[in-house]
């Protein structure tokens, strides 16, 4: 099978030198950890990947989006075309190391101490980038799987994300890419292996809501038209009754008020003007644009002439726990005799781009570390990883 | 009788040339007028005024109080020693002009046209002052008064008043000069003469209180501690009920946010502290003390570790209605035909410093253009206020 993109390069031949032992998660992790990718990758730890998974045998895609400094270099890439199609999807790019004096050891060497890889993108998420590698390179050292694989790798996941996954989608639903299941290998653990699977995400909305008043001498407020107490019934209203109590794979919907400013420093002044910001991260009993309605009542009802601004930055999903998400958890139960806790909670990730197409879920290493100084990952767990993620598509696959 | 005034001036002879016809309270106000006297009075609007008061047959000491900058002239002035003694206080300062080029007339020529006098101070108060002294002048033509008058005069009563009417209180007080009942000069009557003689002053309480909480990331709020959220439980409660229904002669006190403040901009964060500004303005059924309590309580219900600070401009005060009021509400009524309301509301004035010694009440001119461009009194109402006290004076020594 051959894949059209007619603006995109399909590329061919050796890129890099020699490559590490694709079957050893920890030597490919210190290749990909040695090219700095802060958002968005500028290519080369993505052209490393590429190489490696074209020694494997993969057909490489290409795809860059946007233009100049929002140039985006993302990459998918296709092994085999039988079913079942299991797709890895995860990122190049990495948070900036912020101060490198402060590191132990330099966020680009990728050096070991006592069982531990240090290095920025370590967990998150060079290293399950490199543990799906090995895993992928063992099963074809072992004779290969009967469906196929398929990675998307972005250059931009912790950036604006405008130019990545979610174009990627678009390109792979064009070429009828879409596969029967993605696993994003995020660092879902919060202390140690097997402790979590994401199977779905909250959405989360921002508003902005202003009051305008009249201004007025506090000595007169029959004269006065007091905005601060029409946003205050506005706040309390929204804090009145929870959103919900949850549902059956989420956490309760929370409504953060995160700052109320009005700047006025005369005691003896009734403000003209009062505003509040806060955000709602929602679980799947919502909608965004339900949530933004519900928002504009409140405020009709509290302060008639209020102005909302609401941004829904992302929709709640849900791959309720199936087939294959049942692999991924009896793979993860064989290698660490631990059950993971199927769970919603969190912020943000690509895995709500990928919802819209197909079941989604996610797994990695332990994020205990990420966007910190000294981000680093144990040998043990890259090994760990390395065997659930060929455990899983042995399964999937059977 | 003779006043001992150890380290103050008893001024003696003629301070000023001619001197305007003592019975004609216009000629009084332009006189006074033409000196300019923002807060704090500089002194020649209170020497014209001794001048005036000592052609009348008064004694006049001179009390200025305060150092350098703060330096306030104020004046007592007395005629006769026969009870009752009755007390006339007033304030030569005026609030600044503002832009002069906005004004119809300019703010110190005291022009008249078509009736009215214009001028800064023509209502607030100098038109007050001058009503009180050519009401004095023809008494004293018609061959006096049975009992005694005295006048107290601050020339800082728009300002901070530290060094005004308080401590010619004091002096008063040591030199047994407390009067049995002291009207105040301030415009009272909201649109025409008759409206409303103010018996008392509601108090006033300023308070700001910081909530801290622990700042975190809206995916995760339990493990922040929302500060903004606590404050909005403290501020809901402290608006829950309200504070009275009023008193016989209060309207309900009244509680005013002012300011909330946090200046959070990022969405994604939970705020480490959050404030927020009230004021109260309060009736005789409650305490500055008393309500500092109550606000406290609130906050250790509602916000633990909140920070409250509490300043207290003033007490609530009231003089109930009795014999020398009423002679003040049979005058304005015997004027003008009008029965006047017995109010307590509005803003404060220096009558609550007088509060603390004798009974007092306040009556004065039309106030609606007070602190205003084109402050303005009309001849007709100085004269109408004039025949009032003159009414009163002889009503109350009957
Ligand atoms: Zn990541
Ligand atoms: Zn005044």
């Amino acid at each position: 099978m051959t894949y059209s993109a007619p603006d995109q390069t399909t590329t061919t031949g050796p890129r890099t030198g020699l490559l590490p032992d694709l079957t050893d998660p920890v030597a490919v992790t210190q290749a990909l950890i040695r090219h700095a990718s802060v958002s968005p990758d500028p290519g080369p730890a993505q052209q490393t990947l590429a190489a490696m998974l074209e020694a494997l045998g993969f057909t490489i895609i290409s795809l860059p989006f946007g233009e100049g400094a929002e140039r985006t270099p993302n990459l998918f890439a296709r092994l085999g075309t039988a079913g079942p199609h299991i797709c890895f999807a995860g990122h190049t790019d990495v948070v900036p190391p912020g101060a490198e004096s402060a590191w132990t050891h330099p966020p680009y060497a990728a050096d070991i101490a006592d069982g531990i890889l240090f290095g920025r993108g370590a967990c998150d998420m060079k290293g399950g980038i490199a543990a799906f590698v090995s895993a992928v390179a063992r099963c074809v050292q072992q004779g290969g799987l009967p469906g196929s694989i398929s990675l998307l790798i972005t250059g931009d996941e912790e950036g604006p994300a405008t130019y990545g996954t979610c174009k990627v989608l678009d390109w792979m639903a064009e070429q009828d890419q879409i596969p029967d299941f993605c696993v994003v290998g995020e660092p879902t653990n919060p202390a140690a292996m097997g402790d979590m699977i994401k199977i779905g995400r909250r959405g989360s909305l921002n508003a902005h809501i202003v009051v305008e008043g009249v201004q007025g001498h506090v000595a007169y407020p029959h004269r006065a038209d007091n905005p601060v107490h029409k946003l205050l019934s506005v706040l309390s209203a929204l804090r009145e009754a929870p959103l919900d109590k949850g549902s059956d794979w989420f956490e309760p919907s929370s409504l953060q008020i995160t700052s109320m400013d009005v700047g006025n420093t005369a005691t003896n002044l009734i403000p003209a003007k009062a505003e509040a910001r806060l955000n709602i991260r929602f679980n799947d009993l919502h909608t965004g644009t339900g949530l933004k309605g519900w928002l504009e009542t409140i405020c009709r009802q509290h302060a008639p002439t209020a102005r909302v601004t609401v941004r829904i930055s992302g929709e709640s999903f849900l791959t309720a726990p199936g087939a294959a998400t049942d692999h991924l958890v009896q793979a993860v139960q064989t290698v660490t005799g631990r059950t993971p806790k199927l769970d919603t909670g969190g912020g943000t990730s690509d895995a709500r781009f990928i919802a819209n197409y197909c079941p989604v879920a996610e797994f990695g290493l332990v994020g205990a570390s990420i966007h910190k100084v000294d981000e680093h990952t144990t040998l043990a767990d890259l090994e760990t990883l390395t065997t659930i993620y060929k455990t899983f598509l042995e399964g999937v696959m059977a």
